[in-house]
Formats: C-alpha cells, structure tokens, sequence
C-alpha cells in the first residue's frame, strides 16, 4: 500500500492479513497471521499491532478476513454478525477515537447495502480505509513539509518527534513521521532526534527502529535531554536548532486542544521556551467534535508496571 | 554518623570503613568493605558509590582505612605516600570538583603537620570531613526548609526532586533530600514526587528507595511526567501544587550557573512555566570560582549503552 517507505506493518492481501509483531520489535521482525475477528482483537489488546490509525484498519480487516470464510444464510444475517463483531472489536481499545469512527463508518455501509453481498460491501470498505489512510498521511506529509519549508526558507531543517506515529502506528507513511519522510524525500531534512517516549519506550523501541530502517539520519534521546539539546543546537547556530517538534494526537478536541501521549505537553513548553515550532499532525478522524475542550478527554491510565519494569531493552545489571 | 536518617551508606568504625554497594539497590542492600585507596578507586570508577560528596568522603576514608595498616619510617614518607595516593584517587572520577577540593585540603593537612604524626593528622581531617558534610546537609535542610515554609505560609507543600542527592549520595541526610528530610521532620511537607531521571535511573534506583526507607510519602513519575502533574494538581487547587523542585548541583559556576543531572534544565523550564519555585540545594564547595559562567563547565558525556540498554529494573519484555 505504501510504496514509498520500506516498512509495512499492515499487509493485506485479500483475504490473508498478516501484521508486523510490534511486541517483538525492535530485536525480531516477525510477522503475525491474522485469521479472525477474535485474532484482531487479541493483537490489538496484547499490543501487537498499536497506534490509532493502525488499530481501527487491523480490527476492520481483521473483520474482512473472516468474512472470506464465513458463509451466510442472507445479507441480513451477514449484516447482523458484522455489527455483533464490530461491536465485539471496539472492546478491545475503549480509548481509540479512530475505531470508533471505523466501526461507525462500516455499520453504515452495510446497513446501507442495497444487494445481498453484504459481505464484498464491507470487504471493499475496509480496504478503501486502508489506501485512504496512506493517502491522508501522504498529505499531512506534503503539508507539513511545505509549511516548515517555507518557515526555513527552504533551508535543510532538523525535526524532532516523540513517541510512534509512524508506518508501524498507521496504515503507512504516519502523521508526525509521515511529515519526516517526507522532507527526507524532498531533501529537506538534516537530521531527526526522537525521544524514549517513557514509560513504554515507543521512541526507543519503534521509531528509532523505523528511521534505521529508512536510513533517515538520526539520534534518539531522553526525554529530559530535548531542552538541553534545543540550547546546544541553537547556541552551536542560532538560525538552526530544532527547526520544529512534529508530535501526532490521540485525539483532538472542538477547541484545538489535544491529547497525546505523555510528555508532549512538556515538549510543547520546551519549544515554546527555544522558540521552536511545535506541529500537531493528525487526520480529521483524530479531531472529535463532541469534546468542548482538552480537560474534557478522558486520559487512559496504564499499570504503574511500565515505570517498574522495563521492556524491549537488554538488561545492563 | 547521620542519627536521623535510616539510611547510612557510609559507616566509618575507625579503621574499619564499610560502604553500601548502590550497584545492587533497590533490590540487594549489601556492604562491601573498603580496606585501601585501591578499594576506594574501584568503588568510585564501578559506581558502587556515587554523588559528588560521597565520593570525596569514601576517596578520602579509603586512604584512611590503608594508613591504619601500614607503617612508616618518618614523617614525610607518610606525607610522601599519602601525597601520592591522593593523586592516584583523583583519578577516580575526573569531573568530581568535591573530590579534587577535598584532596587540596587534605594535602595541605598533612604539608603542615608539625608533628611526626602525619597518619593521625591525616585520619582526624577526613573523620571531620565525615562530620562537617553531614551538618552542612542538615543546615542546607534547615535553610530550605524554613524557605519554603516561609513561602507556603506554613501549609505543608508537595516537593519535586531529580536524581538522588540523599543520604546516598552524600555522607548523610543528603542536600536536596536533605531539605525534603528536614521539612518531614518539620511537618511541613505533604508529598514527594521523584523523577526516574534517566538513562540511569538514579531516582527510580535510589531516591525512589531512600524515600520509602524513610517513609515519606511519595510518587516515582517518568521525567517527561513533571509538566502534567505539576498542570493536575494546580488544576486541582491553584494553590498547592508543586510548592517547589529541588535539585542537587555537580558544580555551580561563579555567577550562579549550575550543571546538574541531565533533565534539571528541563525540570526549571517546566517550573517557570507553572509557577512553581525552583530552589538549587548544594553545599559551598560545590560552588567554582575559578569558572565564570555554565558554558565553560565541561559535561560529562557518558556511554550511550545507558540508554540502548537498562538497569536496575526486571525485565519485562
């Protein structure tokens, strides 16, 4: 589907899926056999597959791929077993805004499928998700290439990111990181520096593994250390620093307000202190009308394991 | 020595010195005893002590300890040995400007010595050091402590720390811990939050442990952590957020500057922007003249294994 980046975490051939085991990453490349709605649903809760945009296609193709060998009385038995296992897969991650949106979208287009093949209706939905998504990050990545272009007069500019929002957090290309390989495509890009992302290690795990693989020049860092290394950039050479901060969104509230994963709000006053710019990359599904303002977006809490155990590291004791 | 404090990671039973090996904790509380200025080096260089005091006192008593057991023919072969072994110790740790103020003033301990008794001058100096660098503590805990009360008004305050500057790192009672101690004991202090401080966890290993030793209340958060918290609990009462950050200082400049643990730039930048006082805690041998401002402070670049590969915790991958 993404013909531009070497990484594909989402392979879909109909009617086989096959996933990328994040779990696994970034010391195994193993790729996992998708057969079922229940298969969707385990790797997204065990965190095989994670990432917004990458949940909502894994769990609809999931879906899709049950289908294929499954068979129905009529097209309203079909339509009534894909809303009852919809509903089952937006179980999996109570928080994603864009399963949500996902699973909406498809309940509509069964429900208004006018012949009995229900089934091919919601099959080619599915994948039209799956091109619309690279397709939409291909576009965040011109714009956000573009604007911070223009901002350094064309001058080769280096980004920073945190966290993953990369090909393994969407269908391909990302948002944040889409805006990256993008400017590296363009030869806009000097260098990238992205953070642990503690606790999960989502930087140190899967996007320094992304841009190594990309061969996209780059340094990971603490997140402490990003406000001592904007002053270092900028006293080395005041006209480039950090050219911007690209960060993705869990969700995006009416007012511009948005969540992300922890630590971007202290990102965000950091750039503000170096005078960086500071870019929120996210399709219009991550935006949700219905929340007023930030303080009203529920924060998920996760096991204070993660701050006690560590993971995707060798041990150094 | 440090009657207060549980934690002693320094004992000194003339002539016997034992210290706690950090590199085990928090899971393993074991003493490791240091016979000679060899035991001493390998101490600092392998980490099982650390801080910037605490290895000038640990350098300083294994030279101590050596001197019980050996004898001299005169006067000045003991100064000449000891002159010599005061080098050798320097080399432990070359950025430690306590350690190289402490070999200055033991040195000029010994060169003016009237007496054959060289070894006995040379012992009382570093058991006074012992003692000196625990009351500095407690007065950098009294100082601070009637600060912030001052500030707050008399309420009890939530205190933020990074890294460990506690009786670990410290002859006892420890600096920025050393103000947290003090306002516990003074009931003036309401909770503690510690930062991970990575790549090496200081505050995850050691601080997070001195704290439940000492059972204050307190809360282990990932550095990227500190700007959200301190935005939750000002939300929560504008008031009585985070009543102030207190850090350590490895070396403060003549004009106040001050190197410190990656992340405490950070950690300031997040305070300004919350409101919240930011209060460094060190000692006046901590402070070098001889050095105008921070940019002419070398940094310790440490070994970038410290972030691809983690310590201190179990795995969980």
């Amino acid at each position: 589907m993404d013909s531009d980046s070497r990484l594909q975490a989402i392979r879909w051939e109909r009617p086989q899926l096959t996933i990328l085991n994040q779990l696994l990453l970034p010391h195994t490349s193993e790729y996992v056999v998708i057969r079922n709605s229940a298969d969707g649903h385990h790797a997204i809760t065990s965190m095989q597959t994670r990432g917004a945009p990458a949940i909502a296609i894994v769990a609809a193709l999931s879906l899709a791929a049950e289908l294929s060998s499954t068979s129905f009385a009529s097209g309203q038995e079909a339509r009534e077993h894909i809303h009852r296992q919809l509903e089952y897969l937006k179980t999996s991650r109570p928080t994603a805004v864009n399963l949500f949106d996902a699973v909406a979208k498809l309940k509509q287009v069964v429900d208004s499928c006018a012949t009995e093949d229900v089934c091919n209706a919601y099959v080619a939905a599915t994948e039209k998700m799956l091109v619309d998504d690279v397709l939409d990050n291909k576009r965040i990545g011109k714009y956000g290439s573009e604007f911070i272009g223009k901002r350094s007069g064309g001058q080769k500019v280096n980004l920073l990111t945190h966290c993953n929002t990369g090909a393994l957090a969407t269908a391909g290309h990302g948002t944040a990181l889409g805006i990256i390989r993008t400017m590296w495509k363009d030869e806009l890009l000097d260098h990238v520096y992205c953070t642990e992302t503690r606790p999960y290690n989502q930087g140190a795990r899967l996007t320094a593994y992304e841009l190594m693989v990309e061969k996209i020049p780059s340094t990971l860092v603490c997140d402490s250390a990003v406000s001592a290394l904007m002053r270092q950039l900028l006293l080395k050479s005041p006209t480039c620093g950090i050219g911007a901060v690209v960060v993705g969104a869990d969700r995006v509230a009416a007012n511009g307000d948005t969540a992300n994963k922890i630590g971007t709000y202290q990102l965000a006053i950091a750039a503000k202190h170096h005078g960086c710019d500071f870019i929120v990359a996210a399709p219009f599904t991550s935006v949700d009308l219905q929340v007023a303002d930030g303080r009203d977006i529920v924060i998920e809490e996760r096991s204070p394991k993660e701050i006690t155990a560590a993971s995707g590291f060798t041990s150094n004791s």
